[in-house]
């Protein structure tokens, strides 16, 4: 997605860094054998010269990861709010500026509040803030474009392919895919689409969102907040993550892979348009 | 492991909490399944009335994953200091009382540092001390123990076979499970078995360790301070995980499955002793 916020500057002191590097590994018969693993770089995100969190993270996308990470934890709200983004491989850091202060960061920095499902994230105050106002449209998905997504995002995946150890994240639009990210952590890859949706200004209600990972409690949130109404896992739910795609209204389709997968919310948005005999 | 601190004393408002669901959900070919999910659910830990985290849990062993997060986050280091513990699944809370109160609890609580390696964990000041006094021993595993260990593996992760969403954890000894632990977020099974081992004074120097989930630093440090020299896992290392494992002279066997595995680190101390052909 291409930013459609000209104000902001985002300044980058490497274009790139690399996301997996070579080893070697032996394997089960005693060979040696050349392997390639996912890079794993902290990045700290510093908002107005305060540092609020270190991201251990691959790196791809840092200012989209450290933009979205920022959103969905409540720090910035308005895109316009923003004036400069400068990601510094050189000191694993993202500085954010805004136009004005964000107002009461000190009070967000002290409200750690749930932890990600994954594990053991803090999210601030403003996490769970603002969900009972989030309206989501109600999707339509043909159960041959699912395929057809199913089939276009198997070619994607390129550090899993090579490394492992990553889970991927897609925004997707019917069977196409808009952007996909990749990362050591599932929630750095959610935030990375958050913050590019964000910075191109990119509505989610005709979006559906697809991820490696599980559907827990803390990704159900995010996917809401980015006004995703369809969620696509390769892997399963969690009886939060059920419970509220229910009460937020989001289709959940779990273990989808190849041409298999279950609804656990929302079937009747799903139109069984492939015979069952093929 | 049984419990060998007696002075301690462990009250549970219930024996145990449910760790799936049923739920009904609906497959390719529109028809409903009887499935089972994951449950997940907040438990608030407090330590001498202060809130330190919310985890994410599947809820088995809440005692002994609120325990090992105090231990490895650096909030106590002393099984001896501990009081008692009281979970209660009626307000989702694990209360730790130590003995005396536990010295810079506020420093503590302001010296957010590091994320966890699966996304974005809060990891508090005291989680990265300390890891330059870690002295591992050197271990040994023979190839065929490995295996004996892999195929008695497969018979745990109930929650897994049964919902699927979680990863599992085991405390191994040769090819011996000790104990085994899942949990939605896959560093809270590694705190369990902390937890676990510090209640029952288990030394990690014989022991291995094995995981379902991806080697990222924050992993291989946990496993560092339990004092375990061997990482096991079915999945994949990353870069910091693979550094931070030579540093700390921690063998890494990875994509350890059946019969194939990868030794990232330490393959000196795996004895082939499986003829090829077999």
């Amino acid at each position: 997605m291409s930013q459609t916020t000209p104000s902001l500057s985002i300044v980058k002191t490497r274009a790139e860094v690399p996301l997996t590097i070579p080893v070697t590994a032996v394997n089960e018969r005693g060979e040696v054998e050349n392997k390639f693993i996912a890079c794993e770089r902290p990045l700290t995100v510093y908002l107005n010269w305060r540092p609020i969190v270190t991201l251990m993270t691959l790196g791809a996308k840092a200012e989209s990861l450290a933009l979205g990470y920022l959103k969905n934890q409540g720090f910035i709200s308005d895109v316009s709010q923003l004036e400069s983004v400068i990601v510094d491989w050189d000191t694993n850091s993202a500085a954010i500026i805004t136009k004005e202060q964000t107002e009461d960061l000190d009070k967000k920095l002290s409200e750690k509040t749930v932890t990600t499902g994954c594990g053991q994230g803090t999210v601030y105050g403003g996490f769970m803030q603002g969900l009972e106002d989030i309206q989501l449209p109600t999707p339509t998905l043909k159960q041959s474009t699912l395929y057809a997504l199913l089939k276009n995002i198997s070619e994607y995946n390129e550090t899993y392919k090579n490394a492992g150890a990553v889970h991927g994240c897609g925004l997707c639009q019917n069977e196409k895919i808009m952007a996909f990210v990749e990362d050591v952590g599932r929630h750095n890859a959610v935030d990375t689409l958050a913050g590019d949706m964000w910075l191109a200004s990119e509505s989610g209600h005709d979006k559906i969102f697809y991820t490696t990972g599980r559907l827990t409690s803390e990704m159900v949130i995010k996917v809401a907040k980015m006004g995703i109404p369809l969620l696509l896992s390769r892997s399963g739910v969690t009886q939060m993550g059920l419970e509220l795609a229910q009460k937020l209204g989001i289709t959940i389709i779990a273990r989808a892979k190849g041409r298999h997968f279950l609804v656990y919310h929302g079937a009747e948005n799903l139109e069984f348009d492939v015979s069952k005999e093929s």
